[in-house]
């Protein structure tokens, strides 16, 4: 291993400040994963983290290192969410003053989230990549100290914390599976974990995943320099950074077993296993190394920790998310049924409904479709359904009494 | 202190059947808790079990101390929800047969655990009560065992041992607010705690929560005996049970040091803070003693720890908890505002929105609304929003622009 610019005693350094401030979270054992892979499998809370991510162990170190100088003139971050709350928190727990830019319509529970920890939230910019340039033009003209994401030694120091706590937690740990954006958790992390497995002569696995619409490190590691890609649209926004840093690249490089990738799909049935069997609230790019698990993207090996970086997830991506998933699992299908415009029409569609053991969530009845009749009516309903199987059912049942429904989801 | 048939020997002999099967769940400290209450508070999280809740506790120590002969003929329950999954979970751990009766109606998800757990679900009875004495019949017809939901000794030991994993994590704990429903929780637990305490001659506080609309534990206390209520709606079914125990009233009379009660808004409001703030997946039942703590129902006292029961909500209702909690805050709003039927008006309210960042999430264009004239059209849309003063900006504007928005919901 060569030497790097961040080294096991930082991290132990950091875990020291960061006493007091950021939390020793919890290890959930995962009976669904270990079931699925055939090895004890846990699960590093950091969505369960002060703030609702990681973000504030690497801010709140980095923030500690800082002259008495430096601390005065205050601190200014660009970010769309969960290093904005970082930020913001540790600057307020060390009484440091911090401007936040945030990008036009930025989610508005992260806005007020990192307003409500003190900062001055200035929102400009369409991007992130726009914000960072306007949080560097605003400290070049007051001379706040730009706390840059992942790619800073201390940044990625704080990090790293996460990595002796989880050798704390789960002893015997072999594989570590980490979510990827910037590279600097992963960075940190890994310095951690190798460091001290190669002082006591066993072997640690590290890998790290990144989404597919925006997955930086494939083409970076390939290429043996940090490589700039398309930014795809994802639902794992904080993850989706288009290229790797100048100090977490030669950390990932050299420390990182194997990076792969989840698509959409593979996100968002993540988040939803994650809500309803195990009952964690998990942001899209803080599910990332589960939904890797749960699609078998990564050979089990040994005792594995997947790492949740984090849970700040807008309510209503997550209410999207849920409807999403619930009716890609036949468990929510929405009919359209054209009904002769006579009495009882209702009841008789509510009624073979109630038979076959459907429960009606919602009912529009409308008038005037296009393409219908002139006094034709269209009952469009949403019932709850137990599976496939059951759907089949309802169309079947509907069917038998010469309605004709069209499924308009399912 | 009287002697009791749940002893902190028979607790202790629960804790080391369990081993294996039911997880000593994380503990996780709860900022917001700790600030609003300046105690140290934290959250022992039962939702993060197997199940989904504590019921395996005490199912499996039941189960465990069945004879050989019992154990042959099978075990039958009656529940429509977290004691159906413990039962159907430790049966099958132990390699017996378990049928459970559910009520018609009982939610799928749940449903489905229990049937995925490998018990055969009979759908019977309108309600708990009614599958309780079809199952009882069932017991009778063929012999097997009818496990209790709560109001047995070997129940109420094995719940018991949440409290020596509380004294285990939080040793320097002071008050437990549990949820209570029959109160074989609430039993178990005040019985490891108030032994434990007595014998190291310290004070714990146990205190217990139920939902307004149905507590059956405030009028027995009161008489003296168990009293049966009348069971009032409340999205905390876990806990809607209508006449303490006889097993359990005894303990929770001797035991428990106050028991007060929260209201459906409360609960639903617990259920919101724990999703969005926490994390946390809890269904409403199993938030009753963080609601309890959030209203300020509950003098604080030490530190503290908050029983999270169990996570198993059906996701609609979590999806309506959700909608409900944006609309009340302000975070979402739906407005009918009727537009002359001329083009380009769509897009002007568009604009409007769009100039004060009201983001809009779904849009309905309707005709022939009644009481509109014949040419006029209604267009209903709603925004997320960034609180009730936002709320207002927006009307504001449309209102500035010769529109005359109604607020739908709000």
């Amino acid at each position: 291993m060569t030497a790097h610019e961040v080294t096991l005693e930082q991290i132990e350094d950091a875990d020291k400040v960061l006493v007091g401030v950021a939390q020793h979270t919890p290890i959930d054992h995962a009976s669904l994963l270990t079931e699925l892979l055939g090895v004890p499998t846990s699960m590093k809370l950091e969505n369960l983290q002060r703030t609702g991510s990681f973000k504030i162990r690497g801010a709140t170190y980095r923030l500690s290192r800082l002259t008495d100088e430096e601390r005065a003139r205050g601190v200014v971050a660009a970010s769309a969410g969960n290093h904005a709350q970082g930020v913001a928190f540790a600057a307020q727990q060390m009484g440091m003053a911090a401007t936040i830019l945030m990008p036009l319509g930025a989610p508005v529970p992260k806005l007020l989230a990192t307003k409500g920890y003190g900062a001055t939230v200035i929102t400009d910019g369409a991007t992130v990549e726009e914000c960072l340039a306007l949080a560097a033009e605003h400290a070049k003209r007051t001379g706040a100290v730009m706390i840059h994401p992942f790619d800073h030694p201390d940044v990625i120091a704080g990090q790293g914390t996460i990595g002796l706590e989880i050798l704390q937690d789960v002893p015997d740990v072999e594989t570590v599976v980490v979510p990827v954006g910037g590279g600097g958790l992963i960075s940190g992390v890994a310095v951690a974990l190798k460091e001290v497995a190669r002082r006591t002569g066993r072997h640690i696995r590290v890998v790290g995943v990144q989404a597919a619409a925006t997955a930086a490190y494939p083409p970076s590691l390939a290429a043996g320099h940090p490589v700039t890609v398309e930014r795809g649209g994802t639902i794992a926004d904080g993850i989706a950074v288009v290229r790797p840093g100048e100090h977490t690249f030669p950390l990932v490089r050299d420390l990182v077993d194997e990076v792969v990738t989840v698509d959409e799909d593979h996100l968002a049935r993540a988040v939803l296993t994650l809500l309803e069997r195990t009952k964690l609230v998990v942001e899209p790019a803080g599910a990332a190394a589960v939904a890797a698990l749960m699609e078998g993207l990564i050979a089990p090996s040994g005792p594995t920790v997947a790492l949740i970086s984090g849970g700040n997830i807008d309510p209503l991506l997550l209410q999207r998310i849920v409807a999403h998933g619930l009716v890609a699992s036949g468990r929510y299908m929405t009919l359209r049924i054209p009904l002769p415009d006579r009495p009882g029409q209702l009841a008789r569609v509510s009624e073979i409904l109630a038979g076959v053991g459907a429960n009606v969530i919602e009912v529009l009845h409308t008038r005037h479709d296009m393409g219908l009749t002139l006094n034709d009516v269209v009952l469009q309903v949403s019932v709850e359904t137990r599976g496939p199987n059951h759907q089949d059912q309802v169309l079947d049942a509907l069917r038998g009494a010469s309605f004709d429904p069209e499924v308009a989801s399912a």
